[in-house]
């Protein structure tokens, strides 16, 4: 094998979800295709010009997200993740027409992660400048994303707003017995009249 | 979303197996090290670089590719296969020491692909000139394959050499059930006695 190829490969490998074979399929497609390999070059190119959104911190490449752009999105709701690539699996649902708060992380005391440590200040800050009625968080239901959203509920209930968090429970279209029990606590707990 | 991280996120989901979720795990994981992004984006530029061993037909760089050039492999025995991508899946298994001959394609009346559009003078010329013993012909189980393999018998078998191809069967460690009805049947006509 070239060694160009052999770079190829090495480089498509160290992708996540990427092995050996994928890496393969992938490098042969552009070899038959070489515009597809321009074209990932050019995107590959672009990604020094993705910074931040000053306002929400999701990904932005020049001012504003177009998120935070769109004046068709709810700017009384704020949907708050800790990294921007949480956005798009939410955006996916089609369900939330508010905007979005990325924290840039969880609270964690194992990783001496404090409150003071993430964008929470700016979350109190656009919660009195621009109107927020309602904070949802969308943090992971685990110990981080509890004490995150514990530190959170008490520096947001004082400003009289609506706070809450993501349903959990047994996911679409899956048994029972294929919940783990973190889940399926979780699913009593939040439990919904019928 | 940025328009930069869109375009990126556009070229990866062409990638054969890369599906919008897998793009977006990869774009992010891009942003997070920018190191790899400037990896993958030099390995596509040496694209260009990635030429035919004019030998074999294989991937090279520089000349022939780094199987004819290796000393070890053994010279008087060929693996024919269709297209050079399939050598890797051949290389892996560890269990093959000779050189290759890519046809460039197989016979196909559909497509109007006959023999003289393969590289298949260049093979009978190989034969003759390498001292070549034995031919392997690795050509898929199916019509086009087997219309290959049956023009190259006839060509091959008159210079004294011996022609085989790869054993058909039962793919190791699944079950008769699994295995379907062209493949069940190759694996009885090529039963090994015990
Ligand atoms: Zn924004
Ligand atoms: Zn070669």
């Amino acid at each position: 094998m070239s060694e160009p190829l052999e770079e190829l490969l090495g480089a498509l490998s160290r992708l996540p979800g990427i092995g050996r074979r994928s890496a393969e399929r992938i490098a042969f497609f552009l070899l038959a295709k070489p515009g597809e390999g321009k074209r990932l070059a050019e995107a590959l190119a672009g990604l020094d010009r993705i910074g931040r959104c000053p306002q929400c911190g999701n990904f932005a490449s020049d001012g504003l997200c177009s998120i935070c752009r769109d004046p068709k999105r709810d700017g009384a709701t704020l949907c708050v993740v800790a990294r921007p690539w949480e956005i798009p699996h939410l955006e996916r649902t089609g369900e939330y027409r508010g905007r979005y708060h990325v924290l840039g992380g969880l609270v964690s005391p194992s990783q001496d992660i404090g409150p003071e440590d993430l964008a929470v200040a700016g979350l109190v800050e656009r919660v009195k400048a621009e109107g927020v009625r309602e904070v949802i968080l969308a943090l992971e239901p685990k110990l981080e994303g509890d004490l995150t959203a514990m530190h959170l509920l008490r520096v947001l209930k004082p400003l009289g707003i609506a706070v809450s968090q993501l349903a959990h429970g047994i996911p679409v279209g899956r048994d029972l017995e294929s919940a783990d029990e973190l889940t399926l606590g979780r699913a009593l707990k939040g439990r919904t009249p019928l």
